[in-house]
């Protein structure tokens, strides 16, 4: 099975871009892309994106883009699992690819989150939950998030404190990647004295309220060859899969497992003929800290109720064991929620072109993993990619 | 290139479903198909859906009805076009099957309209416009259409029972269609003395507000061969694309041609290798009047400014040249917008499977052709159907 390659990533800062409408940050980051990649066309387009008709009063996002990018008549959809549209988004472009109807696939994550109320935004956030059998009864997205973190504190013995070195690590990347939200390092106390969102989720245990815009460019090898783009610029999707779990948390066997990630990863690891000791750095879904941990565990990085001593452990850092969020992850970088999975395509692209900014760069990265998550857990993506 | 089979289909009836939630009808339809194939598992699933966050404040639909369908922890995923996303559904699933990675695709379009407000309801659909330059002037989705069609009056003398005429044909074969909204003849009159919803567009020009879901299960021929479907089941997906055109209508250069359709339905009539007389009915996007008759012009089968003559001349009946709507099309079977498209698609299967209802199978149909319209012609999607 011959793997399509990436051969061009772009990116607009995260943010809140308040003078910048969602078509802008789309079409920069797409002809960011376009020009990492030396083309001037593609065949297709892709959009991740959560809810632009609840943030911005606007769908048809793939007809939106692709002719504000004056890419002519191209076929252009949306692709929408919540959160983790971006990731899903990044896959359709490689089956695209891989289906043989198209040859080179634009995939572009974008979010407008900031043009909403906060509450509101709060509000459409929640739609990726079970919106009958959870939102009915007053539960957040936040809250979701809370009630697992309770539970993995009280089974497994661990304190607020250990989560925070998750954000910890977060910003101390983030700090150094210039298309990073937050691009500053924090205390642990700043963790642990921030308020309550949802108890015991504090507001620097979970990722910002923002907009952004993430691009890259697929295609395969063959082609990559024929458009002359240089061998040092391809990254392949070595290994991908995607899978689900019920929507409705309260409907799950097990409340600290990510079977969906569990699923997809082993059959993205089979896809790319690696195991999780080989990969050299992941990306994973950090909106709140404790689904760093349970991210990890079900990567099998971590074994269960692990997840939280490899941050304890030092084992997170650029020059640990198992690198995590290199360019801040969701917490610092930011998580524009349809836009992240894209974000972190292109983040684990540029390490493995060893183009990170200085200090973050993961020395010799062959394989990275991103892994992009929808719901509480009910919707996840898991990508494999590596050095060519 | 093999091209991938539909081995079953299924739907709920389209109509104000009051007492029955999105789920429950993309289950039903989604089961209705793999019982009509005869299976009892999916490799993943592709929902057409436009704005279920708007409509019932519900996102994250690949996991809400894979998890209610009881499919496991399949891949499952939204694919948003506006009004053509259940086309670009569709193609999806058929490209999965292509690039190797997914054996059998279910593919579910599915809208819930009626929860909503209809003073919400047009809000919403309005979204598939451009909101920034068009619906922030107070422009209506029907308003939008209604421009087309008072130009197409002046630029060609057609009047307004002209394009009554395709209600008529819609009415009178959705009245023998079980699955239709509105399974009655109407009369000239009833078209003509209907109420203006935006002038020249009429109540009876237009299709109605409505709840609705369809299936269908895709996989390769091998496939199909391997799981024991009887070749009278297999439908070929012989031909297919998408294209895209500028979202705001005052972008076109030419307001009364739609280059999307015209663009997709050459490129599916090449990978099909049939022209527009080798088609022996179409499904077209007949969201109002003035949109069946550029789709038409745009798929080859009438000249431009000509798409009226067929109604005229009688040649869109079942037993005309060249049948149109044969299920009802979106004015009387209904336009349960993210739906439609695989409601045109599971009726082209059963036309070609010989299966119609009676009075409205088309004699000895062997290709057939289902074309879906996102936007105000923004994002078009065109798929040849062909009996095995």
């Amino acid at each position: 099975m011959e793997k399509p390659v990436i051969i061009g990533v772009g990116m607009v800062p995260v943010g809140e871009h308040w003078r910048v409408s969602l078509r802008d940050m789309a079409v920069e980051a797409l002809l960011n892309a376009m020009d990492d990649a030396g083309i001037d066309r593609v065949d297709s387009l892709y959009v991740g994106n959560m809810a632009s008709g609840s943030f911005i009063e606007q769908e048809n996002l793939g007809a939106l883009i692709a002719d504000w990018a004056g890419l002519g008549n191209i076929p252009a959809i949306k692709v929408e699992a919540a959160c983790g549209s971006g990731g899903a988004a990044v896959q359709e472009g490689a089956k695209a690819v891989m289906s043989g109807l198209e040859d080179v696939v634009a995939v572009v994550g974008v979010e407008k989150m900031t043009d909403a109320w906060p509450s509101d935004a709060t509000r459409y956030l929640a739609y990726a939950a079970d919106a009958e059998w959870e939102l009915f009864h007053g539960a957040s997205f936040v809250a979701l998030n809370a009630l697992v973190m309770r539970l993995y504190m009280k089974e497994y013995g661990y304190t607020e404190e250990d989560f925070a070195l998750f954000a910890l690590n977060a910003h101390r990347n983030g700090a150094k990647n210039p298309y990073a939200m937050f691009k500053k390092e924090i205390k642990l106390d700043t963790v642990l004295k921030s308020p309550y969102v949802a108890d015991p989720i504090k507001l620097f245990d979970a990722a910002p309220m923002c907009d952004g815009a993430a691009a890259v460019i697929i295609t395969s090898k063959e082609k990559a060859k024929e458009l002359g783009i240089p061998k040092e610029k391809w990254v392949e999707l070595a290994g991908f899969w995607r899978a689900t779990d019920t929507i409705n948390l309260a409907n799950r066997k097990d409340f600290l497992t990510l079977t969906a990630a569990k699923v997809a990863a082993e059959k993205a690891y089979r896809m790319a003929g690696v195991t999780a000791r080989d990969i050299d750095f992941f990306e994973v879904h950090d909106a709140f800290t404790i689904m760093a941990a349970l991210s990890l565990e079900a990567l099998g990085v971590a074994e269960k109720g692990k997840g939280v001593m490899l941050a304890k452990e030092g084992q997170i850092a650029i020059d640990g064991d198992y690198p995590i969020q290199t360019m801040g992850g969701l917490k610092a970088r930011g998580h524009p929620v349809g836009a992240t999975g894209v974000y972190q395509t292109v983040e684990a692209a540029l390490q493995l072109r060893g183009e990170a900014p200085e200090g973050i760069q993961v020395p010799g990265a062959e394989v990275g993993l991103t892994q992009n998550i929808g719901g509480t857990g009910s919707n996840i993506t898991v990508t494999v990619l590596r050095r060519v």
